[in-house]
């Protein structure tokens, strides 16, 4: 079940690369390219981090092909994406949820420290939007907006706490996206946030 | 005789790397870098993405001394450059054909799915200034201009097919070359470029 | 001692991290990313390239805590860090060195050859600085400014030819620490840079 929930977030999380590949005018090469690493760029990276070789859509041509469509696919949607704004809000929600999950197991599986597992959870969440925002050159917005990164820091631990406790996984997984997705709905509903640093000073570095 | 071909390639992206630096008034290390990565980075993303360690340049000074004299040099060149743009273009494009099949050749090697190798040989093909313009603080224009990557696309594809077929080695790089070269040199002379994506509501995420 | 050196290193480079994601407004989950990456970024760049896995901060959990410890405490303290830049840029000047001797002797542990070995050292040194403001959306400012890089590489090479000589360690560490922080200090003081390219024609690519 994790499977079919992990397509529907790499469709939804391409489908977000697109929209931002078109801000930036991007013809559809870069739409594809954008799409591909939004969606699974998050996990890329935790693979090579962990080195976790060979890198998992590397041996999931499905996925590159799953990510790749949604992305070009979008293009004939997109005068359509703002009536779908809520339903997006709720994919992208599921999608951030799944992705931790996904990655605290991998790290899991390698016999990495706690500490380590719950980043490998986080990157895998968070690293596909981080990338999206570098390659369209603009300031990663999962670090700056309403609770986000956070959820998936939320999920990473509770979902830890859950296995360590030995409780069943279908238990474990209907917390995590219980409390992962009303997080975020919260969030998004009062624009629940972290406190946000301003500095202005300029100075040394 | 593809070395060859490759030392040629690596020198010209070395030298579009260290204009870009210029562009951004970088001191003559931050030249040597983005030289550098414009050059080889492409490569070591490919060789990252594939878990292809020794990453294929640290097995060869040769092509890190290249690639940093060439950056170095441009410098002093500066001032004749746009008096060679005719030849640098089809020095580019001499350089992507060549990274794409060098790119394909790795990951077949390693016995890699066949979108996996066709992956492998555009990475290698584009990534380079991709991470030039991410390192320069722009958007990366390969993902947004005339035919380029798709240029990759096609070579990378025509030359798995001919191996495929058991074609032989210098008549599959003769089409590979001949046939990379004419895309690119038309794409340039009357501007043919893929369909542009643009995006401009504001959206979910 | 050197890790005692190490702590202090990564913990001004993570204060530096903080700063840069405060003047992007950050929230308090982005000042902790910023300032992981800033301080050991580097590491994990210089572990993926040699292929030095399991990347190094994966079994020091201590070093994940400090980091992002110092990343916080920045935020509470940030209304102070004007009165402490003396301060703080000789505790950059500090963790510059060490970086680059930690970095060298990864590589030489592995067997690289020299100029690898040399990379290694800058790249430990530098692109912790690289990421951070890649991740901010601005040019890399350690590509631009006084020397700074420059001093990682003297420091590499000298570092080197003493290990080469068959010095002791302990005035092999002192003289690398002498002339990398002599040399900052010169060239914070007189504003002392290397020439700096500039170029502003359009041009191929």
């Amino acid at each position: 079940m994790l499977t079919s929930i992990y397509l529907i977030a790499i469709t939804a999380e391409a489908m977000s690369g697109a929209l931002a590949a078109g801000r930036r005018n991007m013809d559809l090469f870069g739409v594809a390219v954008i799409a591909f690493f939004t969606a699974l760029g998050g996990g890329t990276v935790r693979d090579i981090l962990l080195g976790n070789f060979p890198v998992t859509w590397t041996q999931h041509p499905r996925y590159i092909y799953t990510t790749i469509t949604a992305g070009l696919v979008t293009v004939l949607l997109a005068r359509f994406m703002r009536h779908l704004n809520q339903l997006f809000l709720v994919l992208d929600a599921i999608g951030l949820v799944a992705f931790t999950v996904i990655g605290c197991n991998v790290a899991l599986r390698l016999g990495y420290d706690t500490v380590v597992v719950v980043m490998a959870g986080i990157t895998t969440g968070i690293f596909g939007g981080i990338i999206r925002d570098i390659m369209c050159n603009r300031t990663p917005q999962v670090l700056c907006h309403e609770l986000y990164a956070s959820v998936s820091l939320v999920v990473a631990i509770l979902y830890l706490l859950l296995v360590h406790e030995g409780v069943s996984e279908n238990i474990t997984l209907l917390a995590a996206f219980s409390v992962g997705l009303l997080m975020r709905m919260v969030a998004i509903r009062w624009r629940v946030s972290l406190p946000v640093f301003s500095y202005s000073q300029a100075s040394w570095e």
